[in-house]
């Protein structure tokens, strides 16, 4: 089967719209993965902890070498930290413009971890009948055939080599076939995105002319779980966040002395993060949640995600989830008012017996793209006021001290803005096609995923819709130890790839 | 003057009632200290860290040798721990035994922190204009004479050797006077009372004949403050103590990917603990203060404390009180329900987008005497119930998380039971009537301290009334680096002893 439709594919060259009905994508993602492994191990042989400038430049020089190959130009945009790699490919008569975007770095690794010497060496394993997982030959490869459930255990296996690589593959595939992808490509890399991308702002500012492209496709992150069908996510969470600092007695002083006399910071705290939520979960501060509303065809699109929710709650280890949506997916297009630390006095060990002194709640916000982050933090910040407040900016006076019954500082900051690309826009259209044609089945559609990456900036700067493609398993361990890639999810994301860049986009 | 109110006193030998009303008890007293202070000083020179038995083995043998050359039979009554060391002296025609309470033990120290080398080798200072504490030669008391604003710094120089020198002091003086004491004398010394003096219980019921008195008098503690006047304190609180560990998702999750709907520990225990007490710190657990009514007498005597709760504030850096009762010495006849370590995440440099798994409140209730401790642990406990809590007294099972919405945990432990005298019972009234023959004005009454001290097992097993009059100065850095003694505070203490060792306890 294979051999007939690649011979089919040879004698058709230069002609991917019309390839695209009749390819069989599968048989030649599973053809050419084999060969794309040397390559993929000798890029995660490259240590990439942004922290060290010399992974850095390991990794950079290899993508180099990696797109120049496959006919691209590469070009190091510099910024104040790592430099972003901008990989340019003209198409002959290609009218529309592609950027794709993927990082390179990795989380740093703790060896200690991981079940295997060192987490920039990657390893073959296959998982035993007891669940374990046992290093298997790479050899295996070549006699044996790829075993989808097979895996390749190493740092940024799934986050984010993997989707390049795949890309990378995708490209030798139709140079073999003598196809030409249906658009020009830019691939923009980032080597900081583990650290925030602190950087990536300011440089699609410096260099948009570079980057100007009709739409943006983000090659990054983790197909639908448990489903690990093919899916595509429009849009991303932003987040903001907020420290706030409740103070009581100026040092921690004796809980018998002053205990039922001097105002307790925690209970405060208690008291004032109590007032925001309702019991499910819902934030109760007026205006919150403004703007949003799930028509009856957002409810559709939300509801075809195929969640599991009674096994996601197994797994996770509890039986009522919060209200804020009548689903997941649903609480995912509001934002959240999330306390992710909270800290007073001593616990455990440590205990004294005191009233402390202060109190701290560490608080996130994630964005959806109805709110706007700067009117958000000003509502939370006039409730705690209409709580009777004082709300400072650093720690307190001796002045705030006597004049204020209540005191909370409040730190605010913006680091990542939501965007959403509409499911049925043009190139929302396009892409639900080239995964329906590929995979025979239309992929999972996420309006909006849940966290957050660094995607505004080329949305807001460039003016273009931006669409994450995710290809790999959802439990890659990703930013742990014993990072992986099941190989199934490598052939399909070649798979995916090569309807990406043959599907035309115009119908 | 003194001269002759001394004369007077050695013609007058063992007629301790009759002198009382014409002794100048701050004459004696201030030629008793200076002699006192090489002794003093070489107490203080001893380590008194419980962790280390050394230091408790010199100590008890100090005081072994310190308390015999004063007449008392000394035993050493020895437990699982560090021994007590009770000394007995028989007074000739006394008819009843006063038994008397102090620790020789003190907190360990950081020496760094410290002015001085060693916290064990104790300095003799004055404060400059500038505020700052000066070393000053030991000879200037010989040469000058005492300034009572000079201090001693060491380890224990308040808490709580000053006091045992006091007495050794005052005992001494009226050796030299020829004067008896009042009473028969027993003399407990707890060498581990820092250490929360874990086999004192045990040891009372062991030793409960040897121990046998009429009343117990506690020396310890530091006087009312600011006045600093001679105080008395007829009670203390308990302490019972409780942790809360509210369960979300069984390991921290991503706050983009589930915030808003897996459900929020550090939320959850913000709303639990708002629900125990309204904005004022009352607790609104029905039947918390059930029992307790203050009567107008007992209002009569809270108020003649010389509190200056606005300066208090002041120093404390808050302008509002909680509001459990009406002033601070009212808010001490109630239970307390204090936050005094509360933890959930991460906060500050280790912060984390997460949801948290778990939040942990440690809360410490100060007990009277008319809370019964299991009772009120049961109150908080069914309060939480009635939040809808499975309440737990281990980490959750698979079933519960599986069964239960709302996960809490709860260990609950009672340290002290509180006690209390009534202020008008007839040892009350003999030290109200010492203090104020000795310093020609009524002291402080306090009806009950707001700490916790290991007294109730004198209280409960031997079955008498229990006292505690206070002598240092409440700025002593009690616990703290820089500890210290006014000496014009030792002086007065001396005065304090030679009250309660010759007034006589029937009227």
């Amino acid at each position: 089967m294979r051999r007939i439709f690649l011979t089919f594919a040879l004698c058709c060259m230069g002609q991917a719209a019309w390839l695209q009905a009749t390819w069989d994508y599968a048989a030649l993602a599973r053809e050419r993965a084999p060969l794309a492994i040397p390559e993929f191990i000798e890029l995660l042989s490259l240590p990439n902890d942004a922290h060290f400038p010399e992974h850095v430049r390991q990794n950079v020089q290899w993508a180099e070498v990696a797109f120049a190959k496959r006919g691209f130009q590469t070009q190091r945009l510099e910024t104040a930290g790592p430099p972003l790699l901008l990989c340019t490919r003209q198409v002959p008569k290609a009218t529309k413009t592609i950027l794709f975007y993927s990082h390179m770095d990795g989380q740093p690794v703790d060896p200690a971890k991981w079940h295997q010497a060192d987490p920039w060496q990657p390893v073959l394993k296959r998982q035993t009948a007891a669940g374990q997982w046992e290093a298997i030959p790479w050899l295996w490869i070549q006699e044996q055939g790829i075993d989808p459930e097979w895996r390749i255990f190493a740092r940024s296996a799934s986050d984010d080599k993997g989707p390049v690589m795949m890309f990378l593959a995708a490209l030798d595939a139709l140079k073999q076939a003598g196809i030409e992808p249906a658009y020009h490509i830019k691939y923009i890399l980032d080597f900081e995105e583990e650290q925030g991308s602190k950087h990536l702002p300011q440089a699609v500012e410096q260099y948009r002319s570079l980057l100007k492209a009709d739409a943006l496709i983000i090659l990054d992150g983790p197909r639908h779980y448990p489903s690990n069908r093919p899916t595509l996510s429009f849009g991303a969470r932003g987040i903001a966040t907020i420290t706030l600092t409740v103070y009581g007695p100026r040092m921690p002083v004796h809980s018998g002395h002053y205990g039922n006399w001097a105002p307790n910071p925690a209970l405060q705290l208690a008291q004032l993060l109590a007032s925001m939520k309702d019991s499910d979960g819902r934030v109760l501060i007026p205006g919150f949640y403004d703007g949003i509303e799930l028509s009856e065809e957002v409810r559709a699109t939300l509801a075809q995600v195929p969640d599991n929710e009674p096994l996601l709650k197994q797994q996770l280890g509890f039986v009522q989830a919060e209200k804020v949506g009548a689903s997941l997916q649903e609480a995912l297009q509001y934002p959240s008012l999330n306390i992710r630390g909270m800290a007073s006095g001593w616990i455990g060990d440590k205990v004294r017996t005191i009233v402390p002194d202060k109190a701290v709640a560490e608080i996130d916000i994630r964005l959806v793209k109805e709110s706007d982050p700067e009117q958000l933090i000003q509502l939370v910040r006039q409730h705690i006021e209409s709580q009777g407040y004082c709300v400072l900016d650093s720690e307190p006076t001796e002045e705030a001290r006597m004049q204020c019954s209540r005191l909370c500082r409040f730190d605010a900051h913006i680091a990542y803005r939501a965007f959403r690309t509409d499911v049925n826009s043009p190139y929302g259209k396009w892409l639900q096609r080239a995964l329906s044609v590929a995979f025979g089945q239309a992929p999972v559609v996420k309006r909006t995923s849940g966290g957050s990456i660094p995607i505004a900036p080329f949305v807001e700067t460039l003016g273009i819709p931006a669409i994450t493609v995710p290809t790999v398993n959802a439990d890659n361990n990703q930013h742990s130890p014993n990072e992986n890639l099941r190989l199934g999810n490598f052939i399909e994301g070649i798979q995916t790839m090569l309807a990406l860049l043959t599907v035309p986009i115009e119908q």
